[in-house]
């Protein structure tokens, strides 16, 4: 056998091997080891140094058109190598096919998204914000905002469900905002995100310094940023916490953004007919989430809010759709769901569910274990798709609380009123993302109010939408993604709301002819 | 004597006493005991309940424009009694006639200005946020964003040289975007916030819940707050950092906004003549600077940044200006400037002042000791203004980091270069403001842009605005405050902007009439 890859790091303009012990990169299906990453030697000083005083000084030569056509070069070029990252994110993420392009054409589609808003910016360097307004009595006083590229560092940390997509919406926004780039992604499924950037560094697309890559440890960079850098991290709330208080940030008052667990639901609204095109629009979208990525993504549906009256209906329509779904390594042909991400991942779910069952029962799907297809006796990370019923709505603790990181949902019963919807959906208190079913306006206007502080994005699927939409588990890059809370309390993406994180907004009052010489 | 009044805290609707051993307020300029505050007892939870069940639910009733009306009556009445709290603020604050109007019309300018920005707003009750795109290639499906108010508690620490600015600006943004508040402010000069919130009261302003006051400890109250609360802080960077470091925040993603420590600049242009109306208004405007609230004001300025041609011409028009300043009890018809707030503030510039003068020698105003007017031998926390000169601009460290809050400034000289003036600027690794003064739109232009990612605020004073202005060191409700590193990587005010610290944003997407209807 061929001794194993080691996945480098790119850091100062060259690969870089780590060292200590290796950890083995697996194919989550079939457990055979695909690749190694030795974690340890970062000199985290110079990578710094390397961002700021080369990346960071040539990126913010550029204008935000000049770096738009940095980021198209790379969209296309992830476009371009398609079946080959496919095949990695199949191997080494346990994706299905669909799995692995919605990751990879989720990085190339956001790139190409800030592609254009760049040059719609286009020779400017700076971003006015908002409208100039006289200040006080005196017509020849005047204020106005601008943003500029933070002169520091964007330290991105990367969760392992998305490693194209994670590791480039956050460049995306980073690079077309002026700021240099050091990107971690997790160690388990780094096999992607290495070789796109491999992809990128051969093709010399960036100017030097503006994207490194750590593959292993982070070692103690933390520790040397300061008040011009910004972490961003997408990952549990516990990393989260770990990191946001890491005691040099705090004191530095370093910028951090996390994005973390989140217990999003979908709400079916009483107006919804059983058949009807919400109807199949609910059942569908909700059967999808729980499936997609086999249901590691953070903005999945974990609690499926339904009156009552149409429980019984809507358990049997989404178990039949769970006993259709084939469970297997995802290179064979008839497969729909492959494994979990990595043997922790496993431990978690069925910890994860036997706690969920202490409140809830299956309903569809059985208790996760299957004989997945195409695999060796005994052999991934599997876990079949369950859909359960909560006891008691209202009553539920663990289901409000616990994101169960798998394909794993829990139908909790209402009584059909908006402000019961609301109600529950705020019981998780912060979340991504919530959907809400319904083509009646009083009550969508009651319940998403109701809900809306404690949500970062609410989806509205209607009949006028269905089979126009993505579903709510889909990111788009107009609008924002995080959430409050135990959300993380973070906020990315949004369109131009997305560069801000990565800038400095400042106040300018004077004289006007010479606020815009300043901010043209 | 009559015992001393005892500021009680205003919580859950009546006024309560605090316990223990009680902490004296006195007169700054005589010593004289005016009050004191028995700092426990606080009851956190009841509090928190309070505001969020009671405060909250009052508020998220209301329209922007009904909270307007609260806040036009909160400024109407601050204004009516302007005169008893002018005296409340010589008393206990060791302001001047000046300085004390200064700290009292911002807080009822500011709560003015949110009033008429709410009357704008009118009927609605959340905030749409940027235009609605379309979202994809089908025109069914939209896209947008709102602000809805948190569902929680705004926390707000205040610092003791704005007892009223300080915490009515905070006030007016949270109750506008319908959050209720804890108002906390510092207890050496608390007798003036007490006394406001005393008036607000009796005058039945407010409904029930919306603005409670803390006089003494917040005790444990930081660890019960939740995703949905906010804590608002303005002071010391090193109490800043703790309470951003309060593990209960970070594990439940409190939002925090600091505003801390800056070294704000004053730059002269190397086109400012001698004599001209630009430089007329810099000498004005720095030697404002350094004795207003005797020099107690975050974006005073501590770094005068001058070409070396003109330092000495310079400087002995600022010693010129120093040595017309009569410091002394503010009740005094002759006295300029007051004492600093507290003996502990006097011990900080001492020593604060005794570190600069290791890199900077003394220039205009001699070592800060002082025979003050009206006042009995020996009393009172003087400190005389003192205008420095770093012996070497670039080499400097103290005088580039420590903020010395007092009637205290540096001469530092550069080049007359553009970025080299930016570049002292940036030395202080994050700044509230900092002004640069010039007719010359390249000079503008390039100092601004390079110093602007280290900044919340710029200004520019110019011939044009002589005479229209008041100068960097007054905060404006129209323009953000607050800066990024050092200065606590904050943000307030900003007219709408300082609502988004208060409330959450939500994407919507779906079908467009259904989104028109939920955020109509």
């Amino acid at each position: 056998m061929a001794p194993l890859a080691n996945l480098d790091s790119y850091l100062g303009g060259r690969w870089v091997a780590g060292t200590g012990a290796p950890a083995l990169l697996v194919n989550p299906a079939t457990e055979e080891p695909i690749a190694q990453i030795a974690a340890g030697g970062l000199d985290a000083p110079a990578a710094l140094a390397h961002a700021r005083d080369v990346g960071g000084a040539a990126l913010a030569a550029l204008s935000f058109g000049e770096r738009a056509a940095l980021l198209r070069a790379m969209s296309r070029l992830i476009h371009d190598k398609r079946d080959e990252l496919i095949l990695l994110g199949m191997q080494n993420g346990g994706n299905t096919r669909g799995d692995a392009k919605f990751d990879i054409d989720g990085a190339s589609g956001t790139l190409a998204y800030y592609a254009d808003l760049g040059d719609q910016l286009g020779d400017a360097r700076v971003l006015v914000d908002g409208e100039a307004a006289q200040l006080g009595r005196s017509p020849r006083l005047y204020g106005t905002h601008m943003l500029s590229p933070r002169a520091g560092v964007a330290v991105h940390v990367n969760a392992f469900n998305f490693p194209a997509w994670g590791t480039f919406e956050k460049a995306a926004c980073a690079l077309l905002a002026g700021m240099p780039v050091i990107s971690k992604p997790a160690t388990a499924t780094a096999l992607l995100a290495h070789r796109m950037v491999q992809l990128i560094v051969d093709a010399k697309l960036l100017p030097a310094g503006a994207l490194q890559l750590v593959c292993g440890s982070l070692g103690d960079l933390l520790d040397h940023l300061g008040g011009q850098d910004v972490l961003a991290f997408t990952g549990s709330g516990a990393t989260g916490a770990k990191l946001r208080g890491t005691p040099r940030l705090i004191e530095r008052n370093v910028r951090v953004n996390v994005e973390a667990d989140s217990l999003n639901a979908a709400v079916l609204g009483p107006d919804v007919e059983p058949g009807s095109d919400t109807w199949n629009l609910f059942v569908s979208e909700v059967a999808k989430d729980l499936t997609q990525k086999t249901g590691q993504k953070c903005t999945a549906i974990r609690r499926i809010l339904v009156p009552e009256a149409r429980a019984a209906e809507l358990e049997e329509a989404l178990a039949e759709r769970l006993a259709a779904v084939k469970t297997g390594d995802p290179t064979h042909d008839d497969v729909t769901m492959g494994p979990l991400a990595t043997a922790a991942q496993l431990r978690d779910v069925r910890a994860g569910f036997a706690r969920l069952r202490q409140e809830a029962e299956a309903v569809g799907g059985g208790g996760g274990s299957v004989a997945p297809l195409g695999v060796p006796a005994g052999k991934g990370f599997f876990f079949a798709p369950v859909l359960l019923r909560a006891r008691d709505s209202a009553a539920a603790q663990v289901v409000h609380e616990l994101e169960v990181f798998g394909p794993v949902a829990t139908v909790l019963r209402y009584d059909g009123g908006a402000r019961a919807a609301g109600t529950l959906v705020r019981r998780a208190e912060g979340s991504l993302v919530s959907s809400i079913y319904s083509d009646d306006r009083g009550f969508l206007a009651e319940a998403v109010r109701h809900a809306a502080p404690l949500l970062g994005r609410v989806y509205v699927g209607s009949a006028k939408v269905a089979g126009q939409t993505a579903g709510p588990g889909t990111v788009l890059p107009q609008l924002v993604h995080g959430g409050p809370g135990r959300a993380g309390g973070g906020e990315e993406l949004g369109g131009a709301r997305g560069l801000a994180f990565y800038m400095q907004r400042t106040a300018l009052s004077g004289d006007r002819a010479l606020l815009d010489a300043i901010t043209r």
